[in-house]
């Protein structure tokens, strides 16, 4: 039923942003004659003396960083937001411009240089879900700070510089563009519905159970229908949260374990460290209520083929639509069918 | 006066889309230890015997090239769009798909394997125009095509996988988002003015002369105020022209000299054959009147620091907004500066 396009172009909705995406099933079997990324090494020693986010080590900004045991964060060297800037706005003719400022910081997963978020033991993912929420609340509750993001670069091949096992947090005044566009589609749902769009869409994603990937007692990660990126997946708590501040204790461990459990079958896809953006979309820290939202993280990985062979979102994608060539089911069904063992760790 | 924010982070606004996008101006001294990219090669021959686009060769499909010594199109072996798929809606609950069709062409610029755009003749160039008239005209024509998307990905890194100098088009029933994007900023201004509102931006950036980067008699190539790629420009036609189809001859020739200049400039930033996706955005295909339009063609090159730094549009920018560092103003200053010889001719 939701495969009477399995063969064929088409194109699908995205219910949050409102945007739709080209899919084309039936170009799969295009040869590959590009270009080929380098696979991601894996062999990392546990501390090296040469990384600015090691534990003890200078950074690049001149400062050092404490011997951190859990979950540490600081304020970016090489921030591109900066707090206290002059609020002014330009408007000539057809240019428009308004100043901008926010806080970015760096959050450091683990003092072991060699790990990633699949290799942690699930409290120590739930350790970075708390400084997660403590950086939500503290940032979000600074003057003039109306949104939050939390964020991933994962690997070279999306600009991460540093293996060592980090993220970003990029708060600002402005509400940005992409989150802008989903307040727009899930506030006009709420009105309509008296429900979170993403609670109905959840509900109907488990009675189809076409695109779900894992399922514990709290969340779910699944591919969405609309996704862009060929294994795209969203994490999604059961219960509407409208940010990661509301989580209940069970909760935290609930989304850790599905934190590992999904970057595990990522892993086991091509049997590499696999690159991805990943991204917390959750209510503005406008002070206002918002029971409209429900907050999900994002996971947009590059590759498509192998280890060493990624989409490109280029040309038509950028003029255009954005396309992608396996659907949404197949590309779940893949993941599904994988070990939940990391493929390091299998005999 | 345009550049009371060229030290601050602040927000600009694209017109023709209505989106943000954030620009850093400070950030530029950010170190960079992140993924390094191959410099793309320069030296191939005139003609190799593996290139399926090369004349008389076999392509992916199985047919054969013909002798051709003009710039040659084909319809795509691989092509992500099809004719005549059966039209068809789908709606499940907030499942939403519709069928698209259409057809996918390669054009191949040159029987000239080791050529690109900047190395070739102006009369060489106006002769890929001639084709690019003739496949938005006829590909327009057909039943059920509503948009012709004519693009070229430049270089391994925007995912082109032959060097061979050619472009796509891609021809399709539904307008595709980008473009849908853009068609209602152009409506309202039109409506409102009377007057397109590229004519209008045209016009106050020739007085300000601060993104200038090439004019000619027909054609003025410049970087928009709103540029979110380091080196993004756009090349527009003086007179307002809803297609390359209502070029007058000598705007034809205009319009190549332009595509050399500044293809030249991009080559010239740092010796290197500058990567990029180009695509050019018309009126619609629907059979009506577009007074609203004013065709222009943009490129979004990824190099930011040199020929092998490009800027990754990732995590934040993927979540949040599109960022820049260095500001429109200062790559216009940049490019303007180079010289219109191209590098591997200078003595
Ligand atoms: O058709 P090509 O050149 O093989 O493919 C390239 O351009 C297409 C259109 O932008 C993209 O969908 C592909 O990801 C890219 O690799
Ligand atoms: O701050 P980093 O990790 O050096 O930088 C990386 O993430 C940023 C936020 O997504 C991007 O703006 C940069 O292009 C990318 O290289």
């Amino acid at each position: 039923m939701t495969n009477s396009f399995n063969d064929n172009p088409h194109r699908r909705l995205n219910i949050l942003t409102g945007e739709w995406i080209l899919v084309s099933p039936h170009r799969t079997k295009r040869p590959w004659q590009g270009k080929t990324e380098k696979s991601a090494t894996t062999d990392l020693p546990v501390y090296d003396p040469s990384c600015y986010l090691c534990p003890t080590n200078e950074r690049m900004g001149g400062e050092f960083n404490p011997s951190y045991e859990k979950p540490y964060s600081f304020v970016n060297d090489f921030s591109a937001l900066l707090p206290n800037v002059k609020e002014e706005s330009y408007k000539n003719g057809l240019l428009y411009a308004e100043s901008e400022s926010g806080i970015c910081k760096v959050v450091c997963f683990s003092p072991n240089h060699s790990l990633t978020l699949p290799l942690m033991s699930v409290s120590e993912i739930a350790d970075v879900i708390s400084l997660w929420q403590k950086e939500y609340k503290e940032l979000g509750a600074v003057d003039g700070i109306n949104h939050v993001q939390i964020f991933e670069n994962k690997g070279g091949i999306m600009g991460c510089s540093n293996p060592h096992p980090h993220g970003q947090i990029w708060a600002q005044n402005k509400i940005p563009q992409e989150v802008h566009k989903k307040i727009g589609n899930l506030q006009t749902y709420w009105e309509k519905h008296g429900r979170s769009i993403l609670e109905d869409y959840l509900e109907q994603e488990l009675q189809l159970d076409e695109r779900i990937i894992v399922e514990n007692e709290h969340f779910v990660a699944l591919i969405p229908y609309w996704a862009v990126w060929p294994y795209e997946t969203m994490i999604l708590p059961k219960r509407k949260l409208a940010h990661i501040g509301l989580l209940s204790e069970s909760e935290k461990i609930s989304y850790a374990e599905i934190l590992k459990q999904l970057t595990i079958k990522y892993d086991n896809i091509f049997n590499t460290s696999f690159p991805y953006s990943a991204g917390i979309h959750q209510a503005p820290t406008d002070g206002k209520d918002h029971p409209e939202w429900h907050f999900h993280m994002s996971f947009y990985p590059p590759l498509l083929r192998s280890a060493t062979v990624k989409k490109f979102m280029v040309g038509y994608e950028m003029f255009a639509n954005p396309q992608r060539d396996i659907t949404a089911e197949q590309a779940a069904e893949t993941m599904k069918s994988l070990s939940n063992e990391h493929f390091s760790q299998l005999g």
